[in-house]
């Protein structure tokens, strides 16, 4: 997205990318067409064409970026707040609440398939959510350690990508069950194992 | 597969299966044709036709389950022998080897990508594998158990759930980033889970 240089550009890309994202959740992006965008956020050809001079794959990448950031917002503020065995609980429920209600629609999911998983674009914003997110699990384990709520020994950067593994295979496995079960088993199993972690490895 | 009544008749399904599997890990869904099938299989088109009225789209469905059967097959004869700690680790160590052999080339992934992944046909086997892949683990641990190696307290199933969930997760991070860290963590926390294990609930 080259051509928002000025603040008011950037709003005005905000807008378009945030409107596109609507009317891709509700039509598909099968079904939706650079003229839904252009009349859902009132914007002209030249104005669509002057932000995504790339056409419907830019746009669709920085829309993939969006619902990205959506990912981890979802679930604020608990993500950012992971200092106590409650507030743990509650972004669990965040958590799950969040894929419940998604079900087997994900909007994210959809665009990735439409992309390509493997165009560099993708997997560049898939690496950088996963990153984002398993930062911010870290800094949550690192709080319970520096009130000492869990033992000092705890590898933090091992727990923190266990746990978001398993809930990406959580989602991922819901996708084609229909249950959250894996995705609960995942989020207790793993605060359960920092709650239980031994002070000295066996 | 609805004509394979004799057991001679189902063998040569089962080779033309195979025959399939080869040819599409080679070249890949999209450059493949039901006459390259043929050719490797050497089977003639009312053959083909016989035992696939359904033509390719039957085909790609019946290879995504002899793919699906490998994923498990791969695993052993560790992941039916899941009854000492070293028979744990033999395990997780064939798991992260398959799936770094495998990258991001992974043959039951770009099958269901292109059968279609909310097809019935491509969850039912989802659904069968996850089913199946979960039992042998939570047979490990009950092996384990009955060895006396974990204490009687621990949730076999939700083990198990998440065990599986952190297997999926790592893997499906491992097709963006390239590396095996995430499945790593996943088996590591898992395994270690079961070990320290605490005999009564804190």
């Amino acid at each position: 997205m080259p051509n928002a240089s000025t603040a008011k550009g950037r709003a005005t890309q905000a807008r378009i990318v945030e409107g596109a994202a609507q009317v891709l959740r509700e039509r598909g992006i099968a079904f939706t067409t650079l003229d839904d965008v252009r009349a859902r956020t009132s914007t002209s050809k030249s104005q669509l064409f002057h932000y995504f001079p790339g056409g419907k794959d830019e746009l669709l990448l920085a829309v993939a970026e969006f619902e990205a950031s959506r990912v981890l917002e979802d679930q604020q503020p608990h993500l950012d707040r992971l200092d106590s065995w409650e507030s743990w609980y509650r972004w669990r429920d965040a958590v799950v609440e969040r894929y419940e209600l998604q079900n087997d629609q994900c909007p994210l999911g959809n665009l990735f398939l439409h992309i390509g998983r493997s165009e560099p674009g993708t997997r560049a914003i898939v690496v950088e959510l996963m990153r984002q997110w398993q930062e911010r699990i870290a800094n949550g384990i690192r709080a319970l350690r520096s009130r000492e709520l869990i033992p000092a020994s705890v590898d933090v950067d091992r727990s923190a990508a266990a746990l978001l593994a398993g809930i990406q295979g959580g989602v991922s496995i819901m996708m084609s069950t229909g249950s959250s079960a894996h995705l609960r088993a995942a989020l207790d199993t793993g605060i359960d194992q920092l709650r239980t972690a031994p002070t000295h490895e066996r």
